[in-house]
């Protein structure tokens, strides 16, 4: 078997994770949104070839490449499928390994943070409604250049309210802790699933979080950890996320990152 | 709307096809073979692309394309996923449309037809019982040389017991038909479906034929008229193809050529 250079790698990731399921709450192979489909995934996995193969070859900044990634992935209008998966995979393809992207997050710059906030700007992401550095205000810009605020100053900023960012502040230890379940699984059928599972039931996801409210964040955690107590079934907790429009979707992105460290790592994603 | 590359169209195609279902006796949403899953075929799509891209660039003979896809394809051990996608595929990217695929096929040479044997021994396609030309047999490529076989030959060859090498010969009818049904349709939800019915019905499934006989074949092509005649469910019909082991693998390669010819001609996959 040939070896997978990282933009494959990072590709294939994205396809394993938006492909297993039952993933409750989230696109999989049984479950659709209306305007966001297991196709637009699979798109944005595919479109976004040229920002990974540049971050493979270690050309453009974090900021550069997460925006170039959002412009290319706009080739569909199934809105924002990998904004955060991107957000944690660049500084990890640059970076080579967890303790590389942590050097590279280190050595953002104010110019990374401006061009992240251009990223943002071409997303339906949600900001959280007390953030001060709005995205549709000129004068956000304006701020983060007054204030030499780099892009990890910035993601520093939101990652109380946000689990991809604590990713980037704390050093990526959920993905590690996914990544080593991954390996772990005596069997890649069934392992993201449980991955999945794990982390949800570990923290409230933060998407669902700026979507419905902690609150609904909070019973989605809850209803988790009963699926991993085997006390609530996987299938009959995803009717429940899709009737509530509860869809995990951070923790769908750290997964991506664990399987793409993990397949770095020699996972057998087809055991 | 970004235009796509013609790589990037061939990657969406593959995927946009195993995605559609219900796509009797075929990989897709909601059924894996035991060895082959949804999975492979995605990897399959993915590990593709640098060949793609020669193509694509008019870099490289139809032959030693096809032989290096299925190289770089043979990433996963999932088995041949897009060995006949493959065929059809190069032709019409290096040609740019039908008639320009018609043209590429026409200057095949014998080194096309070497290097395509190459590819073919790299597969566990099957070949027919009564093929003279064994790839396993070294002497089959001494004969090609010997008589001057070009790869337009070759197919041709097999064309009368292979339904993807008779799009070579006849100038990719099939594909045209399902590219205008594709187009015509309402929306791109179930068109997929819908195309592959059509073409079943019409024509039994030379795959289906080599693995279980051609009475079997004529069998899945009468379910396919009844499925489109409204007097039998294709939930039923896919249900009886997966226990028979009975899948359609040639017209879903003709499928994808069709995707790729209707994405170029401005098909709203996502409509």
């Amino acid at each position: 078997m040939a070896t997978m250079r990282p933009s494959e790698r990072a590709q294939l990731a994205m396809a394993l994770e938006v492909c297993a399921g039952p993933k409750p709450g989230n696109v999989d192979r049984c479950h659709d949104y209306e305007d966001t489909r297991l196709e637009h995934f699979l798109a944005s996995a595919i479109f976004v070839k040229p920002a990974l193969e540049r971050a493979e070859r270690g050309e453009g900044g974090v900021g550069e490449l997460i925006r170039d990634a959002v412009k290319l992935a706009n080739v569909h209008a199934g809105g924002n499928t990998h904004f955060g998966a991107y957000i944690l995979l660049f500084p990890l393809i640059l970076g080579g390994d967890i303790a590389g992207a942590a050097d590279i997050i280190r050595k953002t710059t104010v110019e990374d943070a401006v061009l992240f906030y251009e990223a943002f700007g071409l997303t339906q992401v949600r900001a959280h409604p007390t953030d001060d550095l709005d995205v549709n205000d000129p004068e956000s810009v304006a701020t983060i250049r007054r204030e030499g605020m780099t892009l990890a100053d910035i993601i520093a900023y939101s990652a109380p309210r946000d689990l991809v960012c604590r990713e980037w502040t704390e050093g990526y230890p959920r993905t590690r802790r996914a990544a080593d379940m991954l390996r772990a699984a005596p069997a890649a059928k069934g392992a993201i699933p449980a991955a999945f599972i794990e982390l949800l039931a570990a923290e409230p996801d933060t998407f669902i979080a700026k979507k419905l409210g902690d609150a609904m964040a909070e019973e989605t955690t809850r209803k988790a950890q009963e699926v991993r107590d085997g006390t609530l079934g996987i299938e009959e907790f995803d009717e429940w996320c899709h009737e509530q429009g509860a869809n995990p979707g951070s923790t769908a992105d750290i997964i991506i990152a664990a399987i793409y460290v993990a397949l770095g790592e020699g996972w057998n994603w087809e055991s």
